[in-house]
């Protein structure tokens, strides 16, 4: 029997990444397509002691309903770590643990956006965030982008333009997918353009701390000094994310309206997750295991950047990022990223066709490549297999071209 | 900074359970307010186990993200135990994974419910659902039930005045607040008149498994022969809450239509919770634990009842529920289970006052006592404290009544 659903429905996109990475579940597939770590980052056996622990010693309550804002240790840890590590000014009960940050995004939606509301971003932006977001139909607003982050009077152009913006939404530090850093500049053209317009910042900023070199900018919720900005925080890259522990950091009074649309959606976030990291956090020096990934991503990052200057044919760019999980590419002239990945996929390799990363599609010929995932050997075999497959194409490319006129 | 918010903010009521729960959180507190299972009836010993194990033999798959729809093996034992246990047809492609029902419910009211459009559920229904739901800004439709159910010419009478009906949502059995079980007439009665009008049926069913005695009746899901029921079904109450583990199961193509909401959602449910449990199904029996928290909820529903039937003055009425964790209560005349609640409070007794279950208020005068997660002696105590509580409010009443013309 079929039923009358709600409009929402219709407009949802399913991800073409989740098809792509169900052809990269094979083991042979050299996969540059997810967001995923690296698993030998995974603190493992630090968890094996703390489940020990926690089921010992708290037992009864690691298996009990909790309450929705988070456990409340929890909620001070990351405090405290928000104030050591940025310099925000954040209390306890400015945080709610979610369940990743993308129930971050489903409650910052719900609580802002009505159909046809204007939600701005960077072009291109997060594609979790636009699944996120479109439940809620609003109207995506692409503002340009440059090296140095979103372009801030593009974004006053944007807003001239908008009747009922709501949300903007941003990700400063290592971008998903463009591995882009915002400028100190930028931060605060932002900062201030949105006071102006009294519109709340989303500031992403899962990569924050996989930072490879150079010194850290502060981030927007650190130069918040008007409760404008609401932080998506997860452990996800910094500790493991199969055990969905993220939170939001907002202003109290903002932070109160989102406990209820918490508990609404799923009560609140698994226990035993949030203890077992309330017991990691206090037997182990967290900073020291990022430090670790860091090294191992660092590596990965260079073995990408050098395998795609030695094997990439003339005219293509990327962006080399100084920290993250992104490289993202630009082909040469009009050479479509989805017949590359046609292509890729028969030689066992995959990747993100970069049209999915903008609300309103197009720039087919952009891609986004991971490097967190894949160990140094095969990033650099697979960079060769797509670099051949590209030279390919554009010889195909070549050969259809009409002969200039003599 | 204060934001715009979107109108579904303006409606969401805050639960009174929870300011109520945070109350009862002193040790000192008899509390009859919760929802919570008993937490010895928790595997702790068996979690341990396979905690060790899954962390051992699977570390890196356990706390690395994974599909949206729940692990495969774990799809594959639920769609076996609802084929066993309920003789319903499903198969595991027919089950979502979700991070408690409170998700299930989360994600049923954004694929059906536009604001204006008519929910309909008994009266009262669960509070979870009425929190849920009311993010979607629905019409509620209260449909009056007796002992046997929703009536099912109330039924057709509500949907003769409804515009546009989309979700009927329904507890058959030991309902969550009433302790109910409808008869089998009943429930061939909904799915008869929801057939005809194509509105899906949601059964939640947390408690069918939590049965003391007599025989189990069909659920609908077992009696759907038109792929209209949608059944959520949950380890919250059969294994152990606090891991946020339970599921959706509906027809293929509608299923296949949530998952992307999932994946909008929270990306999936916590990868090592759901190989925890599917470890735990392997290993250990969990009928056999489901019928040791039986005997343990019986003793106390037996408890319960007797202290009761004890202590409570003439006039009172209460359900006598074959199962569940619910006894639902009214009091004499027109006593307001508020006023009560706030006599009991200083006495160290805390319940739920009925009026919570009704989205459109009113029934001041019922209240909900969970009998699941105090010890024998302590719903003694409890419940001879609200009998006093009560004596002594009654006498105040009829002082204050106006002595009758002789």
């Amino acid at each position: 029997m079929t039923f009358h659903l709600a409009n929402r429905m219709q407009k949802l996109r399913t991800s073409d990444i989740r098809e792509i990475l169900r052809v990269t579940q094979r083991p042979s597939v050299i996969s540059f397509a997810g967001g995923l770590p690296g698993p030998t980052t995974f603190p493992v056996e630090e968890l094996k002691a703390v489940a020990l622990e926690v089921l010992e010693k708290e037992g009864a309550q690691a298996l009990q309903y909790s309450t929705s804002e988070g456990h409340p240790i929890l909620r001070e840890q990351i405090a405290r770590r928000m104030r050591e590590r940025q310099g925000a000014v954040v209390s306890a009960d400015e945080i709610l643990v979610t369940a990743g940050s993308q129930q971050g995004l489903d409650l910052v939606a719900k609580a802002f956006l009505e159909p046809g509301d204007e939600v701005l971003c960077e072009s291109p932006t997060y594609l979790g965030f636009i699944q996120a977001v479109q439940v809620f139909e609003p109207t995506f607003v692409e503002v340009p982008t440059d090296d140095s982050g979103m372009r801030i009077e593009a974004l006053e152009d944007a807003l001239a333009h908008c009747r009922r913006p709501r949300l903007i939404y941003v990700v400063p530090d290592f971008q998903n997918p463009s591995g882009r850093c915002w400028s100190l500049e930028r931060r605060r053209g932002l900062l201030e353009v949105a006071r102006r317009r009294r519109i709340p910042v989303v500031e992403d900023a899962p990569y924050a701390e996989i930072r490879f070199e150079g010194e850290a900018l502060p981030s927007l919720k650190a130069l918040d000094a008007h409760g404008q900005v609401i932080q998506l925080g997860t452990f996800s890259k910094i500790f493991c994310p199969g055990l969905r522990l993220a939170w939001i950091a907002a202003p109290g009074e903002l932070l109160q309206r989102l406990v209820p649309l918490k508990q609404a959606a799923d009560l609140h976030t698994a226990t035993l997750n949030q203890m077992l990291l309330v017991a990691y956090l206090e037997r182990y020096d967290i900073n020291a295991a990022i430090e670790r990934v860091r090294d191992v991503y660092r590596h990965r990052r260079d073995a990408m950047t050098a395998a795609l200057e030695r094997e990439m044919p003339a005219g293509t760019r990327f962006t080399r990022p100084r920290g993250g999980l992104f490289i993202w590419v630009e082909l040469p002239g009009a050479i479509s990223a989805r017949r590359l990945l046609a292509r890729c996929l028969e030689r066992d390799v995959a990747f993100v066709p970069g049209d999915c990363f903008f609300p309103a599609g197009g720039h087919g010929n952009t891609l986004r490549l991971n490097f967190s995932n894949m160990p140094e050997e095969r990033i650099a075999e697979g960079i060769a297999r797509l670099g051949q497959a590209l030279g390919t194409l554009l010889a195909e490319e070549a050969e259809r071209e009409p002969v200039p006129a003599a």
